[in-house]
Order: C-alpha cells, then sequence, then structure tokens
C-alpha cells in the first residue's frame, strides 16, 4: 500500500514522519475519513472544505488546492486498487524540534498525508438487524466541531462499546436536567419517536457530512427533522434509533446499554434507503 | 541528535515512525518531559511512575523498566551531550494499519521513544523580574490527570499567551461563581495572599511533579499550603503570584492580563530557593 505524503506518492518503507512532528508530540492536527467506492470519493468538497475550515481557525497553514488533493488522491486510490474503501487524509502543523507548545513560524512545512486503505470489515448484520451501542461519558475537549486527532476519549468510548460486543459508543454529558447524548465516537445519533425525528443540536459534537446529508433527504421526503439537545432517557424511550457515519452510513440500532428497540424501524429504513440512493446518485453524476 | 527509539539509538535519519501510529491518528499516547543537568536526571521516578500508572490507566502495555529507561535515557544524554537540558519521553499503542479506535490486542508492539535535547531557550528576566500570563479558557477534555499528548487545547493557550507577549495562559474553567483556575499550558500556578500559599486542586489538572515538591519544601519550611478550588478574581487580588513546572522550576509572576504585580515577591522568593537547593542536594544524592 502506497501513501501520498507532503507531495510525493511514497511506498510502504517510506511511510514515515519523524518523531518530532507536532502530530504526534502535541496532537496538533486535523484529519478527514472518505468513503471511496468504484473509482468515486464521496462528498470530497464537503470534507475537505470542512477541514480547510478548521485549519484556518487553528491557524494551519493549508497546503493544496482542493482540485490537487483531488487528483491526487485519484492517483492513490488508483495505485492501492481501492474499489470499496476509505481514504484518511491528515494534516499537522509539521516538524518542531524544540518542542514548544506555540504555533512555529507560519512558513514551517506542515505536513500532509492520504493513505488510502480497503474498507474495514463490519458485520453486516449491523445493518440488518441493527447495531449494539453502548452509553459513556463524553470526556472530550471543547474543539468536537473540529476534525482533530485529539482523539483518546474517542479511542475509550469506542473501546468501551467494543469490549461489550457493541458497534459504537452513545456518548453523552451531564447538566442539571441529566444526560444528554452528544454523539458517537465516529458517528451522529438520530431517534425517532412518534414519526419525527429527533437528533442532538451541534454544541460541541461534531457537524458530521452524513449526518446533514440525512437530514436534509428526511426533510426532502416530507419528514419532520428536530435538531435540539436530546437526553438519554429520550433515546431509551425512542420508537427507533439510528447511528450515521461516513463508513456506517445509516445504520439502525438495535439496542442501547440493556433497552432493546425494534430493528431497523420504517423511517430508519426510509433514511437508508434515501442515503444508499444519494450515493448512488452522487456517483453517477461524476 | 540520536533518539531512543523501540529498544534502538537511532541517528538524525532514522527518527522516524509510521504513518499508521496510533499516536499521530489517535493522540493514542502519553509523555513525559524531565529536565537533566550535569548528566543528572531530576525525579526521573516521580515521572516514570505518573507515566507508568497513566499507561495502565489508558491500557497500554509499558514496555521497560524504569532502570533499563534510566540506564537508556543517561546513554542518550551523554551521546547527545547534554549539560543542561529536556528527556522527552512518549509511550504510544503502536501501530494500526486498519485505522480502528478500538485498542489493538495487547499483544501490540507500542512505540516507545526518548529525544534528549538542551534546555529550551527562556529569558532570564522571566525569573528575575517575572513572567507576564494571560487568562485563557481551559478548552481541554477530561483526561488532564493523565499527561496525554492530546494538547492542542494547551498549544492553542500557550500560543494565545505568546502572541501577546507572555510566557504562559492562565487557563480557567467557568462554573456558577465565575472563572476558577486550572493550571497553564504546562505550568502549575500558585497565590501568596496573607503569607499563606494557595493553588487548585487537583480536579482534572496534571499532578505536577514540580508542584507536589514545591508543596512539601513550603510546608516544611513553616508555611501554610492550601489545595482548593481558587477563582480568577482571587489570583487578580493575590499578593504574589507564581508558576512552576519542570523547565520553568518556580517562576514569579509579574502580571496577568492587565494587572501587575510586585514579582518577585518575598514567599515566591523563598519558594525560588527552597526548590533550587533541592534540587541541588538531589543532584549530590546521586
Amino acid at each position: 500500500m502506497k501513501a501520498f505524503l507532503n507531495g510525493k506518492f511514497v511506498e510502504k518503507n517510506e511511510k514515515l514522519i519523524t518523531l518530532e512532528n507536532r502530530g504526534l508530540t502535541f496532537g496538533d492536527g486535523l484529519f478527514e475519513v472518505l468513503r471511496v467506492k468504484d473509482g468515486h470519493i464521496f462528498f470530497f468538497e464537503d470534507h475537505l472544505l470542512r477541514m480547510k475550515s478548521s485549519a484556518s481557525f487553528f491557524g494551519i497553514p493549508f497546503p493544496y488546492s482542493l482540485d490537487e488533493i483531488k487528483n491526487r488522491a485519484h492517483e492513490l486510490i488508483s495505485l492501492n486498487r481501492i474499489n470499496d474503501g476509505e481514504l484518511y487524509i491528515e494534516l499537522t502543523r509539521g516538524v518542531d524540534t524544540n518542542r514548544e507548545h506555540r504555533y512555529p513560524p507560519r512558513s514551517t512545512q506542515t505536513t500532509f498525508f492520504m493513505l488510502a486503505i480497503p474498507l474495514r470489515e463490519i458485520n453486516p448484520e449491523n445493518w440488518k438487524r441493527g447495531a449494539a451501542v453502548f452509553s459513556f461519558p463524553d470526556l472530550r475537549h471543547k474543539l468536537c466541531e473540529h476534525k482533530t486527532i485529539n482523539l483518546l476519549p474517542n479511542v475509550m468510548a469506542k473501546n468501551f462499546a467494543y469490549e461489550r460486543g457493541g458497534y459504537e459508543a452513545l456518548m453523552y454529558r451531564e447538566n442539571s436536567k441529566g444526560k444528554y447524548i452528544t454523539e458517537g465516537g465516529s458517528s451522529n445519533y438520530f431517534l425517532v419517536k412518534n414519526c419525527t425525528v429527533i437528533t442532538p443540536e451541534i454544541d460541541n459534537i461534531l457537524p458530521g457530512i452524513t449526518r446533514s446529508k440525512v437530514i436534509k433527504l428526511l426533510k426532502e421526503s416530507g419528514i419532520e427533522v428536530v435538531e435540539r439537545r436530546v437526553y438519554l432517557e429520550e433515546f431509551l424511550s425512542a420508537d427507533e434509533v439510528f447511528l450515521v457515519s461516513t463508513v456506517s452510513m445509516v445504520m439502525p440500532v438495535r439496542r442501547i446499554d440493556d433497552r432493546e428497540f425494534k430493528a431497523p424501524g420504517e423511517i430508519t429504513l426510509k433514511a437508508m434507503e434515501l442515503y444508499r440512493d444519494f450515493m448512488d446518485k452522487e456517483k453517477e453524476r461524476y
């Protein structure tokens, strides 16, 4: 498997960065994961514009044009013969041999790399019968509207679910009214109650690309979608629950902790179908 | 400058890790910075026992005995001819080519590396006349009692202070009573009021090695030290303020935002002296 690193395609034994890279010593970087199928990269502009906007927020120079990245990404996908896979993109603030927290001069070369790998293995039963998810406290920072590589709390949450035979974590924060849901370790959540779809508002959670597409598709099909604070109790008493992400697409949830749901429910099936059709159309368009 | 990486001493052009290292893709790692002088590594056991305890918390296997690390660290310091410097140690959960959040099998080789570099340049005026610090919101996660590499909020905070000509950030969280101080981007803070020393309690802040030494030394010298929640207002109306860290040791603060202080104050000078003597004694002991 080759990678693209700082302007060049590199072989397996050259996929290397120095120990003093700020991505490794400070978590000083951003990433995106994009879905690749039959030579198409889905929602490329959405992902890259989000990364570019976050890079600007953190003062990290963005090194290439979107066109250039897209061309190189397609070359990499082709070189690695990826038919159904993931494109991973990471941007860090480059190398700092002094290891000082403060931003180095803007002239410092950033580190930009892309990996193109086969789609991770996901048990297809998760789509057919629904996934099991487990609630876990959201231990993250206040930068969750950006896709930073500061992911240790996400790692802990997903591992917690995985150890219990689950697919994803359902993370919550607490206020005086109780536990409210934020998102998964790498997914956004939706519930259905009385034919209305409800999903946590963007308040220190990631504005997911799949999330925004699914909201738009549901609304266009005449289904009411509400974005607001949502409590764990509401999820536990929902008619249906589903999660969405680039890799999971729309996936029904059959279980939260000890509570079981009918899965997939009717509106979940509708969302799955709408999203699948939307992806098919996007692929045809290019 | 050589480094120690996964059991070997490596040259400059071999100080490399793969792009798929979980430290780089998930911030899935821990670090320590130790002070080195005249062949002595200060408080080695304190630092390494903290790292080992956090590794256990996060389920990251700890690959070497403390004695082995100490021996290798001394070799590295000698190879790099570091007289007055910093020993940087990092441990990550190793390489994961699938990029899946959940912990890989415990048999996965962790990544352990050490850098030995000259002491960063610090303007000596900061010790003589005090440092300027700037308040900044604490945007960090809930894992701040561990020294993880999820440092982007620290990077932002210190950069904010640096851009204003300051030395450090004074980070705060907020509750219904107002802004309370947590710590700096890489320091702990103390204030002096009516001859009592007050410092933020360990509540999702790092239990700093220098912090604990300074508290002990002050108490032994008969000065009252209180660890509790401390509000920004109390810092602004303090008689003296100082910060401590491995690299800054005890450093007086002459300014917080627009508020100026007499610096160094009497008790700050006492703390500086006590800590300097303590370091001298520790160096002689070994």
